[in-house]
């Protein structure tokens, strides 16, 4: 993180895309503030912010479909986290593998 | 678009992950409004709007890496896009093929 400055919107948060490092597909997108981003890296699995219920989500801790996060990495101007994660189950509530199931024409 | 009802944030914009169809690499994260994604629905290729310029951008109009949408997804809850582009270039302005070229430790 040292040399690499983020830049958090005004609510204190950054997006967080998620990718599958098995399959490169885009699995989800979540938000992250600082505390859960300091959270992903000390346990190595993906923690976000969730926007409505304010509250830390700890991927999985639920569902047991957790995200081990492998490579962080951050885009040019410092505002958009990309995680490569090897999930341990679908990504998306409906059960679907990747929450971006759905083609617009 | 018909039956998929898209959310938009408070400041009428939604964020738009952009994939290489060709790699399945991330290449960057951009931001749409309704006019920008009618835009590059009409167009075929990708347009945005840029949030610090507040207007629209159609990427590589003056680089020519102009992004072709091959595919338009769109998440579970409807917050978040995702383009499938075959680009023509590199995407991000410091030459780099993805945006994402630096790793957090």
């Amino acid at each position: 993180m040292d040399a690499i400055e983020l830049k958090y919107n005004d609510a204190g948060l950054i997006p967080a895309i998620v990718q599958d490092v098995n399959t490169n597909a885009v699995l989800m997108m979540g938000w992250m503030n600082a505390e859960s981003l300091r959270l992903t890296q000390e346990s190595g699995e993906a923690v976000f912010f969730s926007r409505s219920r304010k509250q830390l989500w700890h991927k999985g801790a639920t569902s047991g479909n957790t995200q081990k996060v492998i490579e962080l990495r951050v885009d040019c101007d410092g505002d958009t986290l990309l995680l490569r994660v090897d999930p341990a189950g679908p990504a998306c509530h409906t059960g679907e593998y990747s929450c971006f199931f759905r083609t617009i024409d």
